[in-house]
């Protein structure tokens, strides 16, 4: 018997629905049933914002970010701070970024992160453009903001000397307490950090 | 500044997305990048079986679940227990009914629960054919397979008293011990129900 006593239509969305990160066999059914049963108001809507999202939407070659355009909007946006370039490991950090409002500047997204122990090497990431990018004379900064992670900071090692050999300065972000973190809730490692880069009240 | 700074595409699908049971903003977010990132392993498959099931899925007239043909499958089906007809919530309940290979019965899906509070009266629910598709002389038995929540028992004597007029006995599932289930983390309700209903070793 079939998992789903309904047809291979409707099987193979469950299939596909339970590749979606966060969502497993059984939610998947969940999703599936939602769908087929709010037909005019959520399936056909969403296959087709699928179907425009396959055609349209682009991998930026300046900064591998994703959009509907190439180069992408903040690419060729030109209010923004072209002196500083800030590197992520992916998309998603890009949206972060974005999405605090805490810098105007272009991005250079990786695509991951080194991880000898799964065998990604350099070549596995965006990596052959970013010196000719940060040795543009308009880029005077380079932020590296990748996870604080061992991979994050393996690549931001290896980034680093990448870049020593040009003008640029480059940065990373500050380890320290969140805000509105709990000091009792810490790890020790972000205690140390907090403390060596204590600033002046 | 939108909350995705990846263009209205992007955005509409993440909102789409986000309206799937067991996906919030954030995880929506994730999905569509991992979409969008595996543009011809995921997301055109998906987009395509989307649009296939919503051309071709239909409600089955007969009993209400879903299917590619209408009458559905398993009303068609020669093969199974034309005297047992079985009345459930949702869809969702016929397939795990069909996955436990419990029953080789045809089905009755009511839509939902009758619920006062929600304002969901037996009009809301696809009550109409129900006692004339037990008053077909093939059909014996009527198994109530409604959840055993408050507003499933409403609902099963509701359906009990639409069909006390007719010769068909009318039956609902056993409460008791779910099976590997211990004791101790049952309810008192269930454990009451166990006992009242316990049978001879």
């Amino acid at each position: 018997m079939s998992r789903t006593p309904a047809g291979p239509e409707i099987e193979r969305l469950i299939q596909l629905l339970a590749k979606l990160p966060g969502l497993g066999p059984r939610s998947a059914r969940r999703a599936a049933l939602h769908l087929l049963m709010r037909k005019d108001k959520l399936l056909e809507p969403l296959s087709e914002a699928m179907r425009i999202a396959c055609e349209r939407v682009v991998v930026c070659e300046t900064c591998a970010n994703v959009d509907t355009q190439n180069p992408c909007s903040i690419c060729r946006d030109p209010r923004r701070d072209g002196a500083t370039l800030v590197v992520v490991e992916d998309v998603s950090d890009l949206w972060a970024l974005e999405r605090s409002g805490a810098v105007s500047a272009r991005y250079h997204v990786l695509g991951g992160t080194l991880s000898p122990l799964d065998g990604r090497g350099p070549e596995d990431l965006n990596l052959a453009t970013l010196a000719d990018r940060a040795a543009d004379p308009e880029v005077r900064e380079v932020i590296i903001a990748v996870n604080a992670t061992v991979e994050g900071q393996t690549t931001a090692h290896y980034v680093t000397d990448l870049l020593a050999g040009s003008d640029v300065k480059v940065t990373r972000l500050a380890h320290g307490v969140p805000v509105g973190g709990e000091l009792d809730y810490l790890d020790d490692g972000t205690l140390a950090a907090a403390i060596r880069s204590r600033t002046a009240f």
